[in-house]
């Protein structure tokens, strides 16, 4: 294995990893629990859920993969903190788009070769990237993992 | 700059912005606060803060920087759930020890050159780690880069 075999591997395991351990909880949460903040006050686990999905369909756009799967949960959960949108999807309509986003996900990025994660990633110009080399696919990876193991700490909670 | 640089610097600047998003929360928490509990029932601040310290002894030791500097909070952080262990140093006992393991941690981390964060961890045999190469220090700092993300997201509740 080329060292950036094996980067590319220990990056996507831990990735994988992060996601088993989100959808293990999601997998265990009834949609009541999902309703329910994760401390008095804070957001509720539909809150987290629609915005992990607002956040993964930004990193398609940030990785040359195609177009949002859900562009209509930017401005609920992204955009405003929770309880301000009136109308958002219900739990079973979420956990379906975060399954099938998952699902598309994993299959395109598995069709990039290892060296392909060092490319430049979508939000920086080919000028910065020249000078800027970690602006590259697989640093979105990185960051994206830990952004969903915060919210995985805090969906635990619910159970 | 080389593949392997570019990885290393990709892992390190996201764990060190993990232990600065932690360090900004932990800066703006009163002792008060640290004894309260994230969540009704779970861990208080105070648990997650000495949890971590115990964490990141053992990455010493995996990374072959030298021995724990606290073993002592193995057992009541580590092997012990919150509230069981009587005794526990108080609050600015605990944040004098995660200031001084993460000084240390960051000095020992920047004598070592990119290539050797490929090298064997301390719990992988050679033989093992011939054919799984990602059982590398790198994977270390990956791996407790999400652990550290995690509770991060928990003691945010505190705010």
């Amino acid at each position: 294995m080329t060292t950036t075999e094996i980067t590319v591997k220990m990056v996507f395991d831990r990735w994988n990893g992060a996601l088993q351990n989100w959808n293990n909880l999601l997998h265990a949460l009834p949609d009541e629990a999902l309703y329910t903040a994760i401390a008095p006050g804070k957001n509720r686990g539909i809150y987290l859920l629609g915005h992990l999905i607002a956040v993964h369909d930004d990193m398609r756009v940030l990785l040359d993969l195609g177009e949002k799967m859900y562009p209509e949960l930017y401005e609920p959960f992204l955009q405003s903190p929770d309880g301000v949108t009136a109308q958002i999807p219900d739990a079973a309509a979420l956990r379906a788009a975060w399954y099938k986003q998952c699902e598309a996900f994993s299959l395109q990025c598995g069709q990039l070769a290892a060296e392909d994660w060092f490319d430049k990633h979508t939000a920086v110009s080919a000028e910065d990237f020249a000078g800027e080399p970690h602006r590259n696919k697989l640093n979105i990876i990185i960051t994206r993992t830990t952004h969903l193991s915060y919210h995985t700490g805090q969906l635990r909670l619910l159970k």
